[in-house]
């Protein structure tokens, strides 16, 4: 049941149905032609195949552990990470004045999204690292860039993020730990970080964390936190990892699944830490990678949906139980009709969220290379689509692939249950899907529905020129791209802004089925222009048919307003 | 965190949703009245709350294992079982004669969901001898009903059902499993079954295998099947457990969750057994068991969704995070909007599939209180409904539960997960979901739609009798009542059974929705019939608001056809 790279399907998505071709045409990504990232992509994915895959069970079976306060990995992930950093794929888009390759975001997120199917809980790891780059790139001073970033980059050393406290999850706001200028430029951190993932490891040389603190006098609420860098060893003169600093692993958490991935309560006792950017400004040098980690966290999801239904798919087809429309005799389970819903809705469902996270990674490399504010938007309105909707595809894909395997799906040893378990906290972390929703109904609606709209030009669009060849694509497309258009200026006209965040969840749900369905409609029309025989027009025809039509339900429930939501009190809720 | 039984839904809904007081007009259930239902329903739930509950955790942490070919049952199962077993419970709607209650399956099926919520591993066993019960008072001899009814009724033994093996699963006709005449009355059995659920135990006197197995020359498929009481100890004159059998757990399954109900792998070497029924006809014995026993799982699901409700309730009143729309400071997270929708939908659901449920226990009821076939039918249409609807909603329902507790519905020690990992399996045992949707749309309409239309008409009648004093509620009812009418004569047009099956999962949740959205209907009349405050009309709104559009998606997904379901080659599916 091995997992297989699906080379071919990114490449595809990257030149036909993302602006991708667009980059090499910019100076900053002039390199980045199909060719190259072809190359590329099918190296990661020997890597995936090869050196991860096998991992995934391992880390499940395995969990790391706490030993005498040292976190020990699970097997062979020491292994499979040193395999990550040598492939330098931890810095596929970092600066290449520090080592990195330049390459587009568009790259990296194909890669993390392979990593993410062949073994989630260590993926995990350089995709904190690769948030801390980023983070570091915009925000640190020359010097912690010159200590910290080729290490990082290297994969020598990892990053981790340290934002929530017991009392402060989705409320960063409400965070209580301190920093204390030590008058030397340093700062002495103290608190307690929970949830930390990948809070340390055995085979780095150095864990850094990033840490929001409040400096003292500071405002309450998320104007008053800073952000620092609190390694685990301080760097000497030379860089090397020096003393010990006053931090430490309190405990890691039993987890549903991501077994693999240590998940830390840290102790931070006056550590040392040097400040990122501005005092009192931490949240917004957050936010600045935050974004990226969302998509990578929407990536990951992915990821995990396209491990699931490969797994599943083996299974339905190697597995015979009675007679089938298709021939005599036990056939493969594949060929009944509702196993068969389920395969072709995973695969559907792959593709789409996939195309909508590699179109937010084209626009933000557009953003970058070209500075217009268009491309920054775009990205900026995709980014909680990407994540909510692509965890809750991995979440979905996950459920249905346990279910395509019937009683066996139950048993541990099949493995069909791990991606669900491994993946159902990327619903969760980095904002849960409901905070990217409200994100999404309230931050980025508050252009007037600028970038929406702009969004929903293109897909109406695409339709119209689909008209002739696809109208059984075409028109039900256009027809939901409008509904999605009254959805959208009935909750930009809300002035209650509570109004728009009880249907957040269903918009988005419903903007992503639309955009999922352009993206099989444009995968369908470069079929069709390069003479192929159909297999994606088919495809394309199933996800109209079967999961576009929820579009239509989701703009209803999206325009209902809060007032039914709150028509039972505490009390009755619990009566 | 404690599960506190919701009695008063319970009796609400037998007294104003389903037909319960029908059933006291009967002279088979005059004792049945809505008196004797409220004080059997209270002290099942002192029994779930103080002594079931407490054991839920203890099963996921310890779970039951094999010591020397004896199973280990979790600490305090064996303690649990015997307060419900004392207390009667197996044996509710058992018949008199032998020791049972006589009570109508609605009150069986309240405390069986009542347990589930309570502990979902324990219930299992209860509600595996009940099937088995059911299957023995139809079916075996009165030798057979003397020895083993009395003792499976008082639960001093419990019973199994033995059908999968690992090539036949969905295809149950595919078992090899042998029968040999031994001449004296009884059958040597001998074969392997998997999937065995409370296999053992070490707590019950005997545990007996209902077992499906092939006489020599049997012709093939679910034709040539009988079905087989194969006891671990064989009892002696007396009817006491004597001779040990030659059968044996050869292993436990290591499952997702459910850990507290062993899952055996049994087999039997030329055991022991007595014919239940004709030979060849063990799989009708089966099928008329069946029906109540996919009730019964189907109630599972729901039990568990109502335990998932209570706890993430609980925390969402007691976690503070950020202002919300109703105060000033840290509100409770069940004020932000999007968790109160979460809140709101897991309340609606549970009502919703609930009454579905019991309307079919009901109507189970009436059919035998009557003998009237148009109750079997109602009750024979609503049960693969109960089953997959109840399910699914167990599962997603647990999932919104973990997403409600955010990060720490993660962590295993919050209890959330255990929800969506024990409930997972009921959407695939006794038969899966897919499966009793293809039971729906083929068995359940070959009599033309018949039963389908009646509950359809009944529907309407209810939205007309309530539209002029909720219009609100009685329009959007009676519309998506017609759109399922017009989607159920679609199905019954088609030729092609498959296309009925390509719309299969679509139209059972089609179904669920409209029928849900009558309940709430109907609880909202009653409720301004008795002049109260509106806490059920405003769950209805939620529910027509919210939950009911997604039928109109859905009846379009069920009339599609199976054409592009096989628009894609094995080949290309794996492409």
């Amino acid at each position: 049941m091995a997992y297989r790279a699906p080379v071919t399907d990114y490449q595809y998505i990257l030149d036909h149905v993302v602006d991708f071709p667009l980059l090499s045409d910019t100076e900053r990504f002039g390199d980045a032609t199909s060719e190259t990232s072809l190359a590329i992509i099918s190296e990661a994915g020997r890597l995936c195949e090869e050196v991860l895959a096998p991992l995934q069970r391992e880390g499940d079976l395995h969990p790391a552990h706490l030993e005498n306060g040292v976190v020990r990995t699970s097997p062979g992930f020491a292994e499979g990470y040193a395999a990550v950093a040598e492939g330098g794929w931890v810095g596929i888009s970092a600066p290449e004045e520090y080592g990195g390759m330049g390459l587009p975001l568009a790259i990296t997120s194909v890669v993390n999204d392979m990593m993410s199917s062949a073994c989630l809980a260590l993926q995990l790891n350089p995709l904190m690292t690769q948030g801390q780059i980023e983070a570091l790139e915009h925000h640190a001073s020359d010097e912690i860039k010159r200590v910290y970033l080729p290490r990082l980059i290297s994969g020598e050393w990892s990053g981790t993020m340290n934002l929530t406290e017991p009392q402060a999850g989705s409320d960063v706001g409400a965070l209580r730990s301190r920093a204390v200028d030590n008058g030397d430029g340093s700062f002495a951190i103290t608190g307690q970080k929970i949830f930390i993932s990948w809070g340390d490891n055995d085979f780095t040389g150095n864990v850094c964390h990033l840490v929001l603190a409040r400096l003292p006098g500071a405002p309450e609420g998320t104007r008053g936190i800073g952000l620092f860098m609190v390694p685990k060893r301080i760097p000497d003169a030379e860089g090397q990892p020096g003393a010990a600093n006053s931090l430490r692993v309190v405990s890691l958490e039993h987890k549903m699944g991501l077994h693999g991935s240590p998940t830390a309560v840290m102790e931070f006792d006056g550590a040392t830490g040097w400040m990122i950017g501005e005092p009192n400004k931490g949240m917004a040098a957050m936010f600045t990678m935050m974004n990226n980690a969302r998509l990578g966290v929407g990536l990951q999801g992915i990821g995990v949906a396209e491990g699931a239904y490969q797994h599943a798919l083996a299974h339905a087809l190697e597995r015979r139980q009675g007679r089938t429309p298709l021939g005599d005799g036990a056939g493969p389970i594949a060929d009944h009709a509702d196993v068969r819903r389920m395969l072709m809705q995973m695969k559907a469902e792959v593709f789409g969220a996939r195309a909508i996270a590699l179109g937010c990674a084209v626009s933000a490399d557009m953003a970058r290379a070209t500075g217009k504010p268009e491309w920054r938007d775009r990205a900026a309105f995709l980014t909680p689509i990407a994540k909510a909707f692509g965890t809750d595809i991995g979440v979905e894909v996950s459920q249905m692939g346990i279910q395509v395997h019937g009683g066996m799906g139950y048993i541990e040893e099949t493995g069909a249950s791990q991606y669900l378990r491994d993946v159902r906290v990327t619903a969760i972390y980095e904002g849960t899907n409901g905070i990217q929703a409200m994100d999404l109904v309230g931050r980025k609606l508050a252009d007037g529905g600028e970038a929406a709209t702009r969004l929903l030009d293109d897909i109406e669009a695409c339709a119209e020129g689909a008209r002739a060849d696809m109208p059984e694509l075409a028109e039900p497309i256009w027809q939901a791209a409008e509904n999605l258009r009254e959805a959208c200026d009935w909750l930009v006209a809300r002035e209650d802004l509570n109004d728009r965040f009880a249907g957040a969840t269903s918009f988005l749900r419903a903007f992503a089925r639309v955009l999922g369905a352009c993206a099989h409609l444009r995968a369908a029309m470069a079929e069709k222009a390069q003479g192929e025989a159909g297999p994606r027009r088919a495809l394309a025809r199933f996800y109209v048919d079967r999961l576009l039509p929820e579009a239509a339900s989701l703009c209803v429930q999206a325009t209902r307003g809060a007032g039914d939501l709150y028509g039972l009190s505490h009390e009755e809720l619990a009566g």
